[in-house]
């Protein structure tokens, strides 16, 4: 078989980042000629945790057309977050713990999608049907996809399957979960040397609901303050982006990663949607969402129920 | 968990049946309070494998949300290929074979897609890792899927996997897989009482395909001649089907299962895409596909090719 491109989503975080590398890895065991690569660069939280086990950052491509035929996906599945010639490519494999859309294939291929909390969680399954190894510096970053994707087992979409894979990963890595996790957490909530557009985009992804174009981020912090001191300046940003990629709402979720709520900033129409989707009143463009902190189930289920 | 409906595709084959079969007897040793359905009744081939191995055949359902409001899917993924109103139901598990397309949940879910043969390849390794034992009745059923869609393993489909699969399954149900098979594949080509409908619809698929809609049937049989004798009357009823349902394009594939060879009978436009797709002259809209024996190998890829 020839050379394959293992990457995670656009706009990528720990998961993205560190699932390619682990999917990468037992591929290479397995004897297929696989490369991890990514769609961006890492953010603070991934930097921290690629620096603390020692781990290069995989290479950043634009296409993968111009070097393999093939890919496969990890943590994503949706075209519009993936490479922009995703279309030209055969895609051979795909692990992912999201909803399924916008993915069609010409050939059969092998499709690996559980409703947990990371697509690590999965990986770490698919290591042990093959009886393969996981070196240390792995682990530990499957462990750190773990510990982002559900904010140290406090979101909803952290399932048991989760936690007994973080505790064997932890094991492996030789760190003590709670300890590191929140170190790691923390490295991502480095807001303050962050533009607008930083801000608003770091973890975007757009999502096509009922004919209308949305872009929905995330910014985890410890304190929702920080980000909404700059909304002015962010309301702007969010609406330069709407009319440059012609998104019709941009949709920012800011998580407070301690008390495990967010507030919604909402710049685009129709708002009401927003309103119907989530049970608030916006307010100043603002709404508080009460005990949301996923983005995956919390807060595209809803939106999609109420542009549907 | 409330009730779940587990079904394969409309004009249901082997797989489609049995799969429902030995995947909700799998769930529901898991604690799922599963029902295996069928979206038409058993063809000739599979009533064959139900009666030898003693098992009724699955209740037809027209609709499913009126029953339940989660539903698992077998041998399939396509909205066209499923049940009525399943856009109205929760898609929690999928097991199949085929490509991905024309499939969008709102909601992760259990998605376990392979490049091989059947279903039920797929479904045996799922009961391993369950650690789950198999009755002799439902191997049987399992093995019947693998012979009925690897044409006794001669198919381009069939991979290592269903071989070993197969001869695993033959032990546990204690039939002789060449003996069985060939009497449960000759079952399956009585084609004479049909009618022109039930052999162009048997076993036919829509498959939408730049922006043109195809109709695409398979018929076994041991001598093609048997239903070229008919092409004038299946061809009346092939452009009946394509102006009662809006297809643009009826592609019927008569497959000799000893030679492993097929002949293709077209009617609608445009018919100079099929020339494309398999490099052939149509002559009195039919042409011979030599080594040609798998729709979804050798027929729909090139198909989708040509169109897009």
């Amino acid at each position: 078989m020839s050379k394959v491109l293992v990457f995670g989503h656009q706009n990528p975080d720990t998961d993205a980042i560190t699932s390619a590398i682990s999917y990468a890895y037992l591929q290479k065991k397995l004897g297929v000629d696989a490369e991890a690569v990514a769609l961006g660069t890492p953010n603070e939280e991934t930097a921290f945790a690629l620096n603390y086990f020692n781990v290069e950052a995989p290479r950043v491509i634009e296409t993968a057309k111009n070097e393999v035929d093939s890919v496969m996906l990890v943590d994503h599945n949706e075209v519009q977050q993936s490479v922009s010639d995703i279309k030209e490519l055969e895609v051979l494999a795909v692990v992912d713990h999201h909803r399924i859309a916008n993915f069609e294939t010409a050939n059969p291929l092998y499709y690996r999608g559980e409703p947990v909390g990371c697509t690590n969680t999965i990986i770490l399954k698919l290591y042990k049907e093959h009886g393969i190894e996981i070196p240390k510096n792995i682990a530990g970053l499957m462990l750190s996809a773990i510990v982002s994707d559900s904010l140290l087992f406090k979101s909803p979409t952290c399932t048991e399957e989760d936690v007994k894979a973080a505790k064997e990963l932890a094991d492996i890595a030789d760190v003590d979960v709670n300890v590191y996790g929140l170190d790691m957490l923390k490295a991502g909530t480095n807001l303050a040397d962050k533009t607008a557009l930083q801000l608003i985009d770091a973890d975007a992804k757009s999502f096509p609901m009922g004919g209308k174009n949305l872009r929905i981020g995330q910014v985890n912090t410890v304190d929702v303050n920080d980000v909404l001191s700059r909304q002015a300046e962010l309301e702007a940003e969010m609406a330069k982006q709407n009319e440059l990629n012609g998104f019709d709402m941009f949709v920012l979720v800011v998580t407070n990663i301690l008390e495990s709520d967010s507030v919604v900033l909402v710049v685009g129409e129709p708002k009401e949607k927003v309103e119907t989707a989530f049970g608030v009143k916006l307010e100043n463009n603002t709404a508080v969402l009460s005990g949301v902190v996923s983005r995956k189930k919390q807060v595209v289920p809803p939106l999609t129920n109420a542009f549907n």
